[in-house]
């Protein structure tokens, strides 16, 4: 008979599963990694409805949409929220296999005690269930993060961002530690049209104007230490491929100099400054003992129609396929050999490149850390059943799978935290089906006591959370 | 007990598995790219034996002979069909995990009603009980493309082709309708010595001369209106990337007028001439709302030796591995943000493309079709059963499965529809063991649907077909 | 319940793949592929513990350490062995799902009588049961080998080597054929360090100098007689990608010379250099019958640090990601046309070129040899559970997998033979599925006769061992 679906028994195929599954929900959620907004948790309101909670800011459900067929104005639109939702309810059913489909389940049963099935027929039962639970309170995201049993979660900020937000966080005394993490990428981006807007910013918040490339290494020390003094413990940053392009120093000062005069920087010129800028970066961290997570793989807006009429971030993003291992390989390397190389995240967003990452975090460990060179966990359109055991096979047959630091949700949304349930009921079907089959021993407290290491140990001591 | 070889339940692993193929099963064929002969339709002759059937023109058998070291005169050679079947038959065993294996025995049970297992010690008498189907009658291709169910089929025609055997097929009032695809590779590969004999032909179908890209632009114009004329819906391109390098018109036609002239065209003044005619055929594609099939990454011909001695398409082509991602994802926006975007089905030769593709087509969906943008079955190499799954499972992680318009054959044989019996077995246990896992609900209805949908349906739609 | 762990059913998950691994066990062992040291076989010498044997060399042990955050003193340094060997034991629980989990525990049990799990609370008995096995005896090289049931093997030697211990270990009457291996990576290796110093070593062995191309081959040619007359029937070559540049002899002779002379090579002269040797090479190989192997995919050494510390092989290899498939192609081509491609095994270190090598075999095939192009068993990196399966879904799914050779240790250590075990379990259960399911038919005679044939008898007919 076929399992009932989404039933307590989950992703657990057997008897070792679940009972490492249950040691593995017990932990708190440490999520390293994401994009919430600190003044949304910060200012901590109420949505007004599910529309606003699923489809205000989604890009993955907008995708979906897109890929029924659905017109853009029940998408991006000016459709009203109830509409929204029945044209998504209605795409539900041909979401067969996709992680979305388990995600909403998943959210409407844990913050929603809702355990329909979404679609065309349930779609306005479901839309007032929903509604009636939000007014009833608890969706605030303080009030989520809080029922997600989240003990630390890590945002994603711009070096001239002031951090007053999660200053006034940590003053209301939330029960989450919410840390910024130090996002360069537009300091990166030399070639980007984004550049002088944001160096303009960055002159705000450091109080002086950058005119060198000196200069701007100095004001983001500056950035580093205001980062440093708010608890931060992770830098991030993303990559079509990681650079590796030598330049002397008055080089990368005429390269600053013509991007500061609005001059066109070619490709090796933009190599050459985020090499030196990226280097300079990665020994602040590791003498911080911070980690440096490297997102790698994305094509950004391809569609200029979509990113003209909504903006980045809208669901037209997708997968790069650059050759990465040489550049990557020698950019860690000329760190590694000065002793400056900090505790690293790769991720990959294209999965040619799992094998690629998970030998090469291999090449760079030391006794600095449990696995100091870390293979990232199944990123973004990886985010799935198949990507997450992929990730975690490759790593467990490359490295040491007992050291991995897990789950990040990535997200946008107060109501991703059951992503991390999702991982630790793949994680523990992986450990357990290799116990079952006799592939390593049915040692239930050596399975689950690495079973919660993953799902929250192993992080908290990486990135070292006091 | 193991299941025994190929019985009913073949490829179905549980009951909702087996309920979905029941369904899937009754649903016609649209076979909406082959590369069937209109002209053998129409001439519609009945088959001398088994040999000619199997081994007169197909490259995959030719491959799996060469590779259990046959010698090529039992391959292509002179041999007599009796021993060339006996050869093929000996190599059998050999195939084992091959999906050679299976579509022949499906061919012997479906055609034949033979349930031997054929190697070396039943050659003969397969070979013998065949022959003796084949003289019984039923083997002519209308016969075998009727008792194979097929409601529809596109074939694969040049620009130059009077398509005067569709019109022929069509006023006999054959059952299926056979509509000609529209594949002007030869027109694109102004690199290849095939361009200028090409142009003769094509300047032969057109009545004039063609002596500049625009005047060619014309030529093809007029193709288009002959194809749509004749029921065409769909063209359908081969490239080992797909280009996008800009040229001003100039450019162009003395790029044109070079070629013309017998002069060598350089690399990148290929890509400038592919990528605006392909550009010129996009937009008429979409606005005769045809479907644009991009077919990406073969290496053709690898062995000089074969291609001199046996021609192309002989069994000498594999696996290109270039970086497709950012041109192709700049090719389709350079058409989406003019709104001249046909219908584009994605198809990879290469299987470290799944994901890049399956993503890209998420980057241009709109709801002028249910996905719009199609990520193809797995083709030609991955057309087995792993590389059936890995689409599938590739396009249920990134995009709207229920949309999925499903297979074809991609074949030059009129026994080759039980291929379409094996993609429906795999996507029916697919999605079986998906409500079988409790990862979906196990509602048949809506199972059963989209597997008809999947099966036929959608495609129906898709292409437009009345 | 869970299966008992890797009790005597270890990989096998049905009857028919327990009566295949029954066949299979029983044939000896050919490792036609192995970095075994021929001086130390034919010193024949007893080890002093575990340690030794287990952490004196093996990099795939020390990269595990490293990967669980181990001082260097314990891995490549000068800490005792009892120690090292229990800081490996305290590693080993975190490696679940890593092939070194199932090789320590085979090796354990099948040499030293040893079924207890390795792990820091077992460390010190299991290290004491473990040297009190080695000083009962039994552990030397050449008892290692013979205890193994190998009855050939084929070390990795350079063209300047004298073979003198092949000779040797020839005249003791060792019952188990010991040949070498052509390995001339140092001769193409023109770009680096290496060269001049291989050069004045390979004038040595040759007994005269070598002032040109010619020359160059002219004393490779020398070598290669030296080899034939020590049953030498495979040579090796690695790669991150096979070059195809075509160059005059002028040309070639002028880049020896500038090499000879000290100066640097350009990339583009080292391409062709290495086709144009590569090719004289492959040339000779086809006249001997020999075996070509190309290994494709590695970069060493990256880090400077290990490298400048401890040397080559440390531990430091990582996966790259060139595309390889064009120019592959042509160089295969280009000897294939003029008759001279030897039998050739491709490996990939890059799991992404799985389908590229599994189709590219096919290209080539004729009937000098059954599947005259291989391709090679899952190399290093791959050599897991999930990485065999891969290659041999692929190579089943292209090509005749009846008719591969199979499995080699590829290994440093005398105690690696459990790995055909381990690939041999993996072929049974991996045929025996493909019965079990009804996908072949559960023929035991046939199918055991390819498992006989894959686990030995195909490489022995394919490198014409006598």
């Amino acid at each position: 008979m076929a399992k009932s679906f989404m039933n307590e028994d989950f992703l657990l195929e057997n008897e070792s599963a679940r009972v490492i599954f249950a040691a593995a929900k017990e932990m708190p959620i440490f999520d390293w990694h994401c994009h919430l907004s600190p003044k949304e948790i910060c200012e901590n309101n109420q949505p007004a409805d599910i529309a606003e909670l699923w489809l205000g800011g989604d890009h993955y459900k907008w995708r979906a949409m897109r890929s029924c067929g659905v017109n853009e104005k029940f998408i991006t639109g000016d459709a009203p929220g109830k509409e929204k939702f029945a044209a998504f309810a209605a795409c539900m059913p041909y979401l067969i296999g996709n992680p979305m489909y388990h995600w909403c389940h998943l959210e409407l049963r844990r913050y929603f005690g809702i355990d329909e099935i979404l679609s065309e027929s349930t779609a306005s039962y479901i839309w007032e269930k929903a509604n009636a639970a939000i007014a009833q309170g608890g969706f605030t995201p303080k009030e989520l993060i809080e029922k997600s049993n989240v003990a630390c979660l890590c945002t994603t900020d711009d070096p001239a961002d002031s951090l007053e937000y999660h200053e006034a966080i940590r003053e209301s005394g939330f029960s989450c530690k919410v840390l910024p993490a130090f996002r360069p990428d537009k300091a990166l981006s030399i070639d980007a049209p984004s550049f002088l807007p944001w160096l303009a910013q960055m002159e705000k918040a450091y109080g002086d104007r950058i005119t060198s490339f000196a200069g701007l290494c100095r004001a983001l020390e500056n950035s580093l230490e205001r980062f440093e003094a708010n608890g931060c413990r992770a830098s991030d940053h993303a990559f079509s491929y990681v650079p590796c392009a030598e330049a002397t120093v008055s080089e990368l000062e005429s390269i600053f100099f013509e991007a500061r005069s609005g001059e066109k920087i070619t490709p090796l010129q933009a190599d050459k400054y985020k090499t030196a800028l990226l280097r300079f970066l990665a020994e602040e961290y590791a003498s911080r003992g911070w980690g440096m997570e490297l997102h790698i793989g994305p094509i950004r807006n391809n569609s200029t129609r979509i990113f003209e009429s909504v903006g980045p971030d809208a669901g037209c993003d997708s997968i790069d396929d650059n050759m990465i291992a040489a550049k990557l390989s020698a950019f860690l390397d000329s760190l590694d050999r000065e002793g400056s190389l900090p505790r690293t995240i790769l991720f990959t967003l294209n999965p040619k490149d799992n094998y690629v990452l998970g030998s090469m975090i291999g090449n760079f460990q030391t006794d600095e850390a449990e696995s100091k060179i870390q293979f990232g966990s199944a990123w973004w359109f990886n985010d799935n059943i198949d990507g997450m055991r992929e990730q975690m096979k490759t790593l467990a047959n490359l490295g040491a799978f007992g050291k991995f630091i897990g789950m990040v949700t990535d997200s946008r949304s107060f109501l991703s935290y059951p992503r991390h349930e999702y991982f630790r009921r793949i994680m523990a079907n992986f450990m357990g089906e290799l116990a079952d089959k006799g592939l390593y021993p049915d040692d239930r407290e050596t399975l689950c006591s690495i079973a919660r290491d993953i799902s929250y140990n192993n992080a908290i001591k990486y990135f070292g959370i006091k």
